[in-house]
């Protein structure tokens, strides 16, 4: 239990900047840093476009900058380590970024991060630029599906932001494509199992602990309480748990097709990824749900956090045109 | 130091099988597993072409079979984890591929594996089947130069797989594939570092110990001995020597034109990744040699191991021109 994090890097108050540098570096020149502000924006934004533009807490890498690209986000604003960017960070990546034809702000459900995007919106609002909003809310672990409007955004955020970003590759009008991305949000649920907590760097200690022969179900991307801790038990009775928890959550029937994704948390081996990708795949198979793609890798990190969350995402005749575009992002190419 | 391996699995001796199913779910069908071996064949093999198969042991996921596609390996042996694959798994998955036009082995450079696929080539040959091998040299901390071929096969494996099939596809013959195989396993050379141990399911128990305070550099994706144990440090030094030690030992000079990986032996954090990346292309850019392509991510992994891998791919016209052609593997498509 007193296992420190154990990490290797510069200095700690260095690790967001130096991060996105790693990440701009990897994008071979397509996007570009907002100078002096941490915010990137995509390079080949069309000029009569509505813009997509996310944001977060830094520590969940790829997540967020890894999504910006053709067809997916246009520019992301970026806070501290698991800390809301601000609200001029918000609004000098936006102002980067737009076209005069709208933003659409599509952002994890968070209390920081709903401030400080709606602040920026209200400021942008008021200098003529029109902002509307989708709030990512995949996590089932959060609420009940009567509070749905209280779940975090996990992993799911790269479904809502794939239809949002292939929506305005379509040519959708703003509020056209405000309707769609709430209804790929909608059908977007996530659950997560963690063996082990994640740390940041700042302070180099762990968020939460957990025992030797422990796990947790449902614990968000920041440590926030789960819905059960209980000892080690088999891959297949977790993973079967979370599907039946997510299509319960979402009602899903057979015939009803899904995008599965296996996302690691952080340090989870490759081989618990595959483990939970086939027994979800056995669940589902068994339902008479039918797979359309599966991704495994890591999408929504949060930092050493040893586990992994399994997202579906359903899809309807809409939902799969726009899915099928072709996007260009980092964490992302399709 | 009393620390033990914690995964979220089923029974350990069963986790072979497992993660091959969960991988063969996540192909969406491309891939079909070999009848009573555990091997996978890609399914559109042309009929009239030469065939590349890889292999080894299990528990570097998603390599080996995440690496089978159009434009990558046709097929893969696979072994238990961390052992080779039996000559009768090689011979039955070579069997199940190949179209009369020849046998290209392309697999790391292990003294069981070597035994193996060498007895595999011996039968299959006497049967009429011409195979010629490749065995991947690319970490340059498992011997000096002047030794090359008793340097281990990592992640490098990509870059020499991705040459091959690339190869294929553009309809080089056996031994023109042969050659440019050779050629493209020359040009890659890879330097890791890890800071904390893997385990073997089956033993429940690390390979080997690292103290809290302690790195190693240039370890092997089994735990093999590295060319030093230090005091944790900065990452920029770390980055630094790893890119000093892989230029001079392939001569990389101003001009030349590279691709980068930053793979993820297990449980790096993204964070990790994205920082050695970033010092990585610094000191390329400092010594005036170009980056054509980059990728970060988990491509040969070695379980729960803390750490990750550098690989530098000098590129030449044609290496460039195969490396540009489209791939459809699980782990690499392009």
């Amino acid at each position: 239990m007193a296992r420190k994090p154990k990490k290797l890097l510069n200095h700690p108050n260095d690790v967001p900047a130096e991060q996105l540098e790693g990440l701009l570096y990897a994008c071979g020149g397509k996007l570009s840093k907002v100078d002096g502000y941490s915010g990137v924006v995509r390079k080949d934004i069309a000029e009569q476009q509505v813009v997509v533009v996310t944001g977060g807490g830094s520590g969940h890498e790829p997540m967020f900058a890894g999504f910006v690209g053709k067809g997916l986000a246009d520019a992301a604003a970026l806070g501290e380590i698991f800390a809301s960017p601000s609200p001029d960070i918000i609004i000098e990546t936006t102002k980067a970024a737009q076209k005069g034809q709208g933003v659409l702000f599509v952002y994890g459900n968070y209390a920081g991060d709903n401030m400080n995007f709606d602040i920026a919106a209200e400021l942008l609002e008021e200098e003529g630029i029109a902002v509307k909003t989708v709030r990512v809310t995949d996590d089932i672990s959060a609420a009940p599906i009567e509070r749905m409007s209280e779940r975090r955004g996990v992993a799911g955020d790269m479904y809502v932001l794939k239809i949002a970003g292939a929506a305005v590759q379509a040519g959708y009008d703003l509020d056209a494509l405000h309707k769609v991305t709430n209804k790929a949000n909608f059908n977007t649920r996530t659950m997560g199992v963690a063996l082990a907590a994640c740390s940041i760097p700042q302070t180099g200690k762990f968020n939460f602990e957990l025992a030797d022969d422990e796990l947790e179900l449902g614990m968000g991307i920041h440590g926030e309480t789960g819905v059960r801790r209980q000892k080690l038990t088999s891959a297949d009775e977790i993973n079967q748990e979370i599907v039946e928890r997510i299509c319960a959550d979402i009602g899903l029937q057979a015939g009803d097709r899904v995008c599965v994704t296996i996302n690691n948390l952080g340090a989870a081996t490759y081989t618990e990824l595959l483990i939970s990708n086939r027994k979800v795949h056995q669940e589902l198979e068994k339902r008479g749900i039918q797979v359309y793609d599966t991704l495994i890798g890591s999408f929504c990190t949060s930092q050493e956090m040893s586990g992994y969350s399994v997202t579906l995402f359903r899809l309807d005749d809409e939902l799969q045109k726009l899915y099928d575009l072709p996007c260009d992002g980092f964490a992302w190419r399709k």
